[in-house]
């Protein structure tokens, strides 16, 4: 009964009008194959976006969110959970995400990029930032897949979950 | 957007046998509310029976697993969230809750009651553990209630949440 | 050259006189024993009273703090852990001591009792609240134990030590 | 009464050679200056070497292990911290500490930096990476500083300490 459970992660504050264009489409795709859309559940930046996509296209959406309770929260949230744990929610979101996108790059998208790696965790970055790909790449070269839209995020999930 | 959560919290180990059939009650009467039924998540006792009962009336469930992984989980929770916070999972179980049912008593549930007290949440009593009652009754007289039977608890439920 | 370590939970708001001044002792005999004390680490209540007992013995202190930064730490903590976990710190403190008292009671002492209890820690309790120890001594009687003053209860560490 | 307390993090399996060196010799020159040294308290990898470098200097060691019991505890650690938080300890680590050092690289210590930053600590890099000294440094250009050697680390502490 377990659903297939995707995350997308990337800036709250700080977010590019191209991040928060491929996170809204992002959520948009997982909710149209039938996934469940996690995020960080805050209503800024990558994990709004990426709430109301999912939303738009009738998706359920989990939010894990840093705080003691629903203040700060995206109105796109079916499923918050509350964690008051600040940053160290992160390893929750991608410990119970299935596979993990980064959406675009900041100092909290890189430290959930290297727990998910420390997780055996599959990532894939949907970022121009080269500094990212170059060193995450290097990293963990198994785990790592970079994609050029939001598109080709979504066949790469399939190739990873068909094998 | 934001579901209903109701958590039951209760022995994983150690559950009684009129524990695990008011949890079960209790799971699928949450369930026809239109709740979202929110557990510890693994496959013993109460959190298991709640999870079942409410999947056999169709509801959603969440588990809040205390591992790095999904071993253990109960095959009745839709939507794993995977803490790896061992017992430090039970203060996000609590505040994730709308309203918390203590059903049974043990160890691990009397530490939810009190961490669910410590943020003000409501906490609704179905045991016959007197100490239990007298105690946590006494600690916070606004927060705790008393219920004979799953149907009761989720008659005051509504009452709290009429408030 | 691990240390030993002393955990002394108790009210933070809330705290009666005597728990203060039982506080205070406590903190001023685990430093004389050579011991480390650890607390919950903030400028208020059972917590500070220990640590500043404990500092005019010449001890070392150690904080387990709920925040994100030193504001609101007891001046009287020489080590501070920054854990940013809310209430989700308690599992720390009870699992970072090798013996747990429990000075006075609230709804935060009774989580960590029985976080406490659960990893089958021994908690000495040193308050006069009868319907805490009755639930206590039923729930794990055999990780329980009452004591009457600070030096009943260091009396009672060594002979759980010599065990 | 608080302590100065330097964090060092690096690789626990999988350290080269060169980074074992360096972190015994940070952890000896941390405890020659007086300051508490701070690691991930396992018995390997850098952590264990620093722990090892600050007791050969009569230094304080603090470890915050992510498990739940002190199996797998450096030897040279006085104070353990038992988080049972899993990699979620790793948020601890960096808000404990009062400048983080980066001894070597991999993806745990990855995820120390990007959260050290995410929470405007200092961090030192002291490893040859190239990716990683391009990407953090572009990261957060205020807050990411180069180093050589153990001794050059030294001095940017001080100079950070200055400030």
């Amino acid at each position: 009964m377990k659903k297939m459970i995707i995350g997308v992660m990337g800036p709250g504050t700080g977010a590019k009008t191209q991040d928060l264009e491929n996170a809204y489409e992002l959520g948009r795709l997982i909710a149209q194959q039938g996934w469940v859309l996690l995020t960080g559940g805050r209503n800024v930046g990558v994990m709004d976006a990426a709430s109301r996509g999912a939303k738009a296209a009738n998706g359920l959406t989990i939010g894990i969110l840093p705080t003691s309770d629903k203040s700060g929260m995206s109105e796109a949230i079916d499923i918050p959970i509350i964690t008051d744990l600040g940053n160290g929610r992160n390893n929750i979101n991608v410990l119970s995400s299935d596979v993990v996108i980064a959406c675009g790059m900041g100092v909290g998208t890189a430290a959930e990029i290297a727990l998910a790696l420390k997780s055996d965790k599959q990532v894939i970055l949907l970022t121009d930032n080269r500094e990212a790909q170059a060193f995450f790449t290097k990293l963990s070269p198994q785990h790592v897949m970079l994609s050029n839209s939001p598109e080709d995020a979504i066949g790469l999930i399939y190739q990873i979950l068909g094998e």
